[in-house]
Formats: structure tokens, C-alpha cells, sequence
């Protein structure tokens, strides 16, 4: 770390290998590594197109361009001539800048886990990009929390463009999946044009133990129950009840992880839940050719998960890794994050069954 | 399929791209393919250091030299000067023709779902590989095949060379998982330099239907209570018992299959258990860097589980496929591909956590 850019760039801190950390779209860093000198660019003219590259407080906004400073080596007191550099858009940040209204048709939508961290906030950034009488459904176990959520959207969206219902459910039970399929059928699939669904309802398990200590298979098969079966039955239960159409668009994401990929030590449950997962989706998107399948990999998000994470995660490397990653800000907003998936599918064109990360887009 | 080639070669078959198929070690399939011209090589002069290539009915037995027909076209009729055409030997094969005597030490090892198909064809082979005075545990829920195994065993290497015990147990029950490491800790395990165990005990699952039947969770949940939840348990519960002690080599096999890495329609359950199986036993050899961990894919074996894949498929390709392979002897004996896993063991210099298929050692 060589050096902190302030002023319009707050917090932007660039590392010796050229790499930005900090509050920064994440997507970013390839470039930076690859650039092996300072690019010197004027600013743009100010304009409604245009903005600086928003503090590391500010939510990432589609409507938002943002420029990054491209210096590989920043000392701490570098002049004024040089804080003017700055980095090309890249294409992949086309949708982020475009103010073209899209929208991701009149749809039923399914978020599950939707109380709060990530589920909430796809809430709110899907809400926006529902065409009007569409209907969303917030499932999640608190039904408290999730009337609130309902609450908020409904006053941003306003009643009479976006349907809101709340199911309370618990997704490991049969009972819990049947009744969120039951609440589903009470809408007109007729006068939809895209079924999507979001499982990103999870649990990350007992991080605080290795696997060697999980000798009871009854533990180990709550945990699958929720991350698991729970998600494949609700997303067969969803096919179900609104079987390929002309004319209907039919979407299933996956909320995944890092962790589907990679075996991170004192995290087995949550690593076997999300691989399991990846598995079962990649299976689903070879059987049913109509359906659009994605396990997106959100990246490390600044949730309640991650506070976990640094509390409890018994591997003490990988404590300090997630303690390290909060106190230099490089936790990802879920605005951030969800923004990424939502450009994702209203592009729709990712490969079915695919385990896109955030990083990598 | 060009022609056969019969005499001390049985049923092997050379195709048109002159790959071999028929049942022949598999791992020699590459160099065929590879093959431009017809080699022809003299025989070896026999000894006890070579033979000839097994029938299709023989067992392949570590210590047999086996010679391939290298011809890229065989006539039905081709006359004797041809077939005494060779291969040179594969280095890889080195351990299957070698008269040198290797064994696994003095080891408890245990192997679940021992009572038929692959877990009784590797409780015979192990059986060979073990020092005297060793312990060999054979865990399934069918009480009678297991006693017939253990007398079958105790005929073979004598009772005083083995101890064979047998455990009938549920490992999707905490009570049997329970059980089964109580019956391991009456070993004296400082009296043995080796704890190996086999995680061979697994289902085929529904493949009838596709994923988008699976509505209940609690049909998903007792699938992955046996193939998941029950392999991270016992596992558990056996490192637990034989903690790490210097001079005490402790290997875990996890038989896997190519679904954990690729997806096969209307094979939800199986694949999804695979997959997630793959990433715990990756998480384990994180965190215990002492613990020797293989993911074994063993090929498609000719066992009552391929039985059920030709007849039940779903996915009317899938089925197809294997009825193919099956009418074409592609299938592979249990104890060719026990063999290959043998010598992993063997050798022990694959990277602890790693997949490692049939087909590519």
C-alpha cells in the first residue's frame, strides 16, 4: 500500500503491484494490474453523464459514471497535476453508466432470505427494475422484518406498480416450501412474462469448528436441509407451478460463492452447501434447456455474515484475512454486488448453469 | 470396430481410430489413440516377469506384465505374424508389473458399504496389501453379506494374518455412525502405523426423474444424509479416535465419481452428493495437513449401480450411453479399478485432497 488518493477519490488506496484497494467497484482490478505505467488523462467536462468516483460511503448507482485513478505508484503527497489521471471506462461498466431504462419484464419475482443483508437489498434494486403490476415475493423466517421490507419497497414503488407479498417460511421443512409454493399459485402466471427466482436464502454454519469435530450426521443434515434440499425443492416446486410457456421467460439464480470453488479450512459446511448447490443448479440447467440458470458468487459482502466470519471462523488465517478486508474497506456493499447481477440479467446472456463471480465480470 | 483379436488375447477389439475397447486397462487408451502406425514387437520370451495380456473374465493382479495389441487396423482374420505385434510397457504401469512386494503397513482399515460391488472387491484386494496382525473392518447394513465377505477374506489370507470384523450399521443414523467408531476403538491403535479409511458406502439416488420433481425436502434430505452427512461423520468420528501420533499414517478415500465435476441430466441426487463429497474431503485436507485425502474416481464399474443407470436413466441419451458401454464392454471390473487406487495408496505421492480419475492415471 504506497499511498491514499483524497479529496473527489476518497479512500482510494493503491497498492505497490498497481491494484486499487478500498470501497471500489472490485471489477476494476484486473485493469489496474495489467497497467504497467501512469496514465495521465484530463477530466471530462462535468456533465449529467459524468461523476467522480464516488466515496467509499456512496452506493455504487447504475445512473453513476465513475473514473479510477490508474497511478501504479502514489506517494502519500503526490501534486495536483497527477490527481488529475484518470482511467477509461471500461465496457463491462457500460450498463452502470447507461441511463437506457431496461427492465427485467413483468415479472413474478422470488427473493428467499430477503429479511435482510443481501435478500433485502436485491429486494429494493429488483423493485426498480420490475415492470408495473408485477409481483414480488419476500420470503424469509421473520415475517417482522420482512413486512417492513415490505413497507419501504412499497413506499419507494408505490402500491399500484408493484405487488408485495410477504411469506413466512422455513424452507428446510416441507411444510415451509409448500407453503410458498401454495402463495405463488395465487398469481395469474398468465399475465407474467418472466418467473424469477432468487435463492439466496443460507446459512453459514458453525464456522468455528474443523471437520473433524462434526461427528453427528444429524448436525451436519440441518445444515444441508436449509442451504441444500431447501432450495432445490422450492425451485422445483416454482417449475412446477409455472411450467414452460410461450412467451414466459423462465430465470433461477443461485446465490453462490467463492466457496462453492474453493475449500476454505474451518468452513466445511458452508464450502459442501455451496458446491452441493453449484452442482445441483449445473444439473438442472442441462435437464431444462428453457430455463436460464445462474450461481452468481456475490463476493465478500459487508452482511452480518461477514461479521461471523471474523468473529467466530476458527482457521485464525482466515480470521485475519476477513478482520484485514473490513478494516481496509474492501468488503463489498450488497448495492454493489447486486448491482453487478442485476446488469447480468437484464443482459441475459450468460452461459445456463454458469458460476459467475463478481470479480470476474 | 475393425476385428477381435482371440487366443491370449481375449475380446480385445481395436477400433477404426485404433483406440482398444473391450476390457483392457483403460489407462492404455491414450497411447492407442495416439498411435499412427502399427508397431510390431517380437514376443517377450516368457517368465515370471511377463505374461500375457488376461482374459477379459481374469482379475488384473498387481504383479501380471500384460502386452496390448497395438494394431491400428485388425482384420477379423488377420494372420499370426500381426498378432505378435506389441506395446511397449506404460510407465505408468510400473507398480501393476512389478514382483516387488509393497503393503499399506499394519492398518485398521475400514471400508464402508463393503458388503458388494466395489467396497467387497476392495476389502479382497486391501486384504492382500496388509501387514500381519492387522485389522480389517467391514461396515454396511446387510449383516449376512458381511459375514460371507469376512469368510470369504479369512479363507483367503488366514485368520491369524487378519483380523476381519464386521459392523452392520445405518451411517445416515447417528447411532450408526456411533457404532461403528465404538467398534473401531476396540484396535490398539498404538500397535498400528496406519489408519485407512474408505469412504465407499453411497446410493444412486432416484435417476428417474429430473431435477425439477425433487418438490420435497425432506426425500432430498435422506439422500444426502447417507452420501454426505454419514462420509463427513464417520470421518470424523475415525480422526477423533486415531488422533495424529508420530509414526501413525492416516488416509482418507473418498470414492467419487466424474459427477462430482460434471453434470449429468436427470442425475440430481448423485451428482449434487458427489460434488458436495469433493469439497468437504478438499476442506479436510486443509485443515489437517497431516491426513493423507484422495477424492478416487473410479471409472464406471460393472456393479448393480450401472445396472440401475441402464435401466432407470431419465435422461434417455444418458441411459443410452451406458447401455452402450455396456454392450461394448466399456464397463470396467472392480478390480482393475481397484487395482489403480491400490497402487495411489501405494505410491502416496498424490496431493493430499486431490480428484484423481481411472481414466487419467
Amino acid at each position: 500500500m504506497l499511498g491514499f488518493r483524497r479529496g473527489c477519490f476518497e479512500k482510494v488506496c493503491v497498492s505497490s503491484h498497481g491494484t486499487i484497494r478500498g470501497r471500489v467497484p472490485r471489477g476494476l482490478w484486473k485493469e489496474q494490474e495489467q497497467l504497467e505505467t501512469p496514465v495521465k488523462r484530463q477530466l471530462p467536462p462535468p456533465g449529467p453523464s459524468s461523476t467522480f468516483l464516488p466515496p467509499h460511503t456512496h452506493t455504487l448507482d447504475p445512473s453513476h459514471t465513475f473514473w479510477i485513478v490508474p497511478f501504479k505508484k502514489i506517494s502519500p503527497s503526490f501534486d495536483s497535476q497527477t490527481s488529475q489521471a484518470f482511467f477509461p471506462k471500461r465496457p463491462i461498466m457500460e450498463d452502470l453508466i447507461s441511463r437506457e431504462p431496461r427492465d427485467l419484464g413483468r415479472a413474478l419475482c422470488i427473493i428467499t432470505g430477503a429479511s435482510k443483508g443481501y435478500g433485502r437489498a436485491l429486494a429494493f434494486q429488483l423493485s426498480c427494475r420490475l415492470k408495473p403490476r408485477s409481483v414480488l415475493v419476500l420470503v424469509a423466517r421473520s415475517t417482522a422484518q420482512l413486512n417492513e421490507l415490505k413497507e419501504d419497497i412499497v413506499s419507494l414503488c408505490g402500491q399500484n406498480k408493484l405487488d408485495v407479498r410477504c411469506v413466512q417460511a422455513d424452507l428446510e421443512e416441507t411444510e415451509g416450501v409448500e407453503k410458498t409454493v401454495q402463495a405463488l399459485k395465487e398469481t395469474n402466471s398468465t399475465e407474467m412474462d418472466h418467473v424469477l427466482l432468487i435463492n439466496n436464502a443460507a446459512s453459514l454454519g458453525d464456522v468455528s469448528r474443523f471437520a473433524q469435530s462434526f461427528t453427528d450426521p444429524a448436525e451436519v443434515n440441518r445444515y444441508l436441509s436449509l442451504n441444500v434440499s431447501g432450495a432445490l425443492s422450492l425451485t422445483a416446486g416454482v417449475l412446477q407451478a409455472f411450467p414452460r410457456r410461450l412467451g414466459l421467460r423462465r430465470t433461477v439464480v443461485n446465490i453462490s460463492s467463492l466457496c462453492a470453488l474453493k475449500p476454505f479450512p474451518s468452513w466445511v459446511l458452508y464450502c459442501t452447501g455451496k458446491a452441493a448447490r453449484d452442482m445441483m443448479f449445473r444439473v438442472l440447467a442441462e435437464e431444462e434447456p428453457d430455463v436460464r440458470v445462474l450461481s452468481y458468487a456475490p463476493g465478500p459482502l459487508d452482511t452480518d455474515m461477514q461479521l461471523q466470519a471474523r468473529r467466530f471462523s476458527g482457521d485464525l488465517n482466515l480470521r485475519r484475512s476477513f478482520c484485514s478486508m473490513f478494516s481496509e474497506h474492501q468488503l463489498l456493499s450488497c448495492e454493489e454486488s447486486g448491482s453487478k447481477l442485476i446488469k447480468l440479467l437484464l443482459d441475459n446472456n450468460f452461459p445456463s448453469g454458469a458460476h459467475l463471480d463478481f470479480y470476474e465480470l
